[in-house]
């Protein structure tokens, strides 16, 4: 469906820019996705948006004809809109942006297909927006399934178990204790592995959990290195073992 | 040499305190190092301050024992002075802090002895704090001999090409360029692992120098890894492939 809005006080409008913050996408469930690069990324992994707004106006894009061409197949809706509202959306002042409305997915992990991936990503309290960012480039890179975020460990290890489903998974994690040498080691799919907080690394029981604690070489005066660096250094080292590279 | 400071107008309080500024730092060849954890780091791979500063009645320590009988030894300067001057010199109110004031050293590449490590990390404008804290970080793990940072190519080229010296050295970059998979490459020691900017990557010129173009499995959407993290990659393997793990 296309339509076209003029009015600032439309309430479609008011409800996109509430959107903007995090109480109103909770209550909604729905959340902005801004720009062409990141909608295609969505659509190209089957993420298309509910209601997709543009500027009346602006330039003829390939990519953007056939994102409308989706999200009005696939039953969306297609809004263009004056320049002003638009900016009054996005809260920014770019007539050329589009906005993408999502409905929120299920990311628990029931919601999970293990067998998906040969390799998982798992942190815990990771703190550094950075270091998350570089996590999931290097998922992205070796193929990982995923990165979970463990939000409770109590929730974690009995999924990771298997619980009724039996469908296993090898615990791996980096480690100064009863480790083995990291290369070479007995890798094995799906292979989850567990990267620790910046500062503090692991809790014992954390590692103790694990199928397989590793160790890299440490030849300088620090005793480690930086979480997503492990991660990244252990993510090959698995892709290797797993002769998945 | 043991002195007593208790004026604020004391010349030495006013020099130490301008080192705050780069301008003076360039000027006098020397700069300041706060805390007694940097400074036995530096002590603990033969470097010790011309002067150590610290605050009267501070509490006695062993490794600042060992620091102060150094710097005596070596020659060098010890003050105590009161708490309030040492807040104006380091322009922070810590009275357990001590300060010690080093010569700059030699970092040109003409002081480097390549033969002193097996690997060496070598950065091309690399623009993110973060990134250049965790290549450091690297690169002590891997035992490396130092982070070169390019300052001219026109410069380190021939310096690595040996110019009367012919001492040799392997330049090793990842690339999708004309590349041999990362992993079990004919890696050469001294191998310098170059790494380019994080927007841009090598410039071409840079990876046609290379004696070696390496190429990491890259299974997603992205194209490339953050710049430290595929430094860290690489270094693992290099550091495998000569033996040294």
């Amino acid at each position: 469906m296309r339509k076209h809005i003029t009015g600032f006080s439309n309430p479609t409008v008011k409800y996109l820019r509430s959107l903007r913050d995090k109480k109103h996408r909770k209550r909604s469930g729905q959340f902005l996705v801004e720009g062409l690069r990141l909608l295609e990324d969505a659509r190209s992994t089957g993420r298309l948006p509910t209601t997709l707004v543009m500027a009346e106006g602006r330039a003829a894009h390939d990519l953007l004809a056939r994102l409308e061409a989706d999200v009005v197949a696939a039953g969306g809706e297609v809004i263009s809109t004056t320049p002003d509202i638009l900016s009054k959306i996005t809260g920014k002042d770019n007539a050329q942006s589009v906005v993408g409305v999502f409905d929120e997915w299920d990311t628990s992990l029931a919601a999970l297909d293990r067998s998906a991936a040969p390799i998982w990503l798992v942190a815990q309290a990771l703190r550094d927006p950075g270091n998350l960012g570089t996590m999931l480039r290097t998922g992205d890179a070796v193929g990982a399934g995923g990165l979970i975020l463990i939000a409770r460990w109590e929730e974690f290890l009995p999924w990771l178990r298997g619980g009724a489903k039996q469908d296993g998974g090898q615990l791996v994690a980096a480690s100064l204790r009863d480790a083995v040498p990291y290369r070479g080691a007995a890798y094995a799919a799906p292979c989850f592995i567990l990267v620790g907080n910046e500062s503090q690394g692991l809790p014992e029981e954390y590692e103790a959990a694990c199928d397989l604690r590793v160790t890299m070489p440490m030849k300088g005066r620090a005793d480690s290195l930086n979480a997503a660096v492990a991660a990244a250094v252990l993510a090959y080292e698995v892709l290797a073992g797993l002769g998945c590279d």
